[in-house]
């Protein structure tokens, strides 16, 4: 896909772009975690990773195919997933984020997960029934994701000086991406006010009290960030989501239709 | 490890080398399958691989237990599982061939499959308790794994001119490492005896009719081999082993014990 072609197939329909903003975080957090598919030293972890990973990807592929249906323009979810550019993709910063050591991953995966619970448990009551079942679906599924991850956390951030130090950097290091999750624009007030999806921007109250509760019991200060990084929402990314995207696209770009 | 320590940590017991040998052959395939974490070109495929590979690991996580245990050495499944060299893997090596092309993915994950179905059902009615138990979870799981990749057979087998050729050169490739499947030495004939385990000879024709009944369906000839490859049982690996293993115990071997 060109560039100049891109403009014309971007969504303009607020509750596919919506739509495309809850799949992509999670097709893109989703391929991230999927990156320790057979890397974890642990089986158990393993296990529990890989666990995550595909109900992500699960929870991505009923939302672009919700967005795919919503567009109504031929394509699949397939097709949202594969044939996009990076400008293209409406996932936020913090889940396009390199996996980093354990510490990193464990934590972007609490700070998303709380996010993603407390956004499903309010999207279940969305006027869209797919989304409104999509949700419930995501909601039971992310709990156990908040859980899993929250219990690492305390683990890391109560073990020795080296799991403490790493998780407290890697908290560092996110803070400043989580700003986005809840930033709210335009088309977010329109499909919350269709009652269609949630202004992000109230979800941040509940979002702080759940997650602030764990770090402070797991002994991890939060830092005073003045400057959230944006744009991943409008299609602004780091470089990280080219590779990732050369990566995950690699097959289904070379076999269009993967029709053999 | 080094060569001339590693013999004395062979297993003596065949109740143990029994358990790694169906262990380490769901290690090594789960890895592999793994391996496809977000690189199939389908979403709803990306899944499906992920949920095989996740039960793949999930049984060799419990097999792996039931050596550890049977063993009684110190050593636990990620032990056995990350800790061990290459030469003390017991795997076929159908398992640890490359993943090549999805049709070789597929035909070998199907060609498996199968044995593992017909040695899971008769292993339910193993003497040793906890492998009866771990059978019978297998066999469940096992039968899914049959199915899935034998639909994919039947449908790359009966596509086009191009999938048929691919798969049919997977068939060709693949046949000589079948025949270390139903070997069965010393070991296993005294397991058997035992009520413990199941002389894989024996399973050899329930697996004949089952594979070439779907094979002959989906259209695919069965080679005239009369050399097998073997080695794999008694720890002499082709090369791709080593690759593989370098990968999956990285973490480990890097941090052992993963105790920060």
């Amino acid at each position: 896909m060109k560039k100049d072609s891109s403009a014309a197939t971007r969504p303009q329909n607020d509750t596919v772009e919506y739509l495309l903003r809850l799949g992509d975080d999670r097709l893109v957090l989703g391929h991230r975690t999927s990156e320790w598919c057979g890397h974890a030293p642990i089986l158990e972890e393993d296990i529990a990773l890989a666990n995550v990973a595909l109900d992500l990807v699960g929870q991505a592929n009923l939302l672009l195919s919700a967005a795919a249906t919503a567009e109504n323009a031929g394509r699949d979810a397939d097709a949202l997933a594969f044939l996009r550019d990076g400008m293209d993709y409406r996932n936020a910063h913090i889940v396009e984020l390199p996996n980093g050591d354990f510490a990193f991953t464990i934590a972007r995966q609490f700070l998303f997960s709380v996010f993603s619970m407390v956004q499903s448990d309010a999207l279940q009551r969305s006027t869209h029934v797919d989304l409104a079942g999509i949700a419930a679906k995501m909601f039971k599924e992310t709990r156990y994701h908040v859980r899993h991850s929250g219990e690492w956390l305390l683990k890391l951030g109560d073990g020795t000086d080296e799991s403490h130090r790493r998780v407290q950097n890697a908290i560092d290091a996110l803070w400043r991406y989580t700003g986005e999750l809840f930033l709210g624009d335009d088309v977010e007030r329109r499909v919350a006010q269709q009652g269609i999806g949630v202004d992000p921007s109230s979800l941040q109250p509940a979002w702080a009290a759940q997650a602030g509760d764990v770090l402070s019991r797991a002994g991890i200060t939060t830092p005073d960030v003045a400057w959230m990084q944006r744009g991943g929402r409008v299609g602004k990314h780091t470089e990280h989501l080219g590779h990732l995207l050369a990566e995950m696209q690699t097959l289904q770009r070379q076999h269009p239709g993967a029709s053999w």
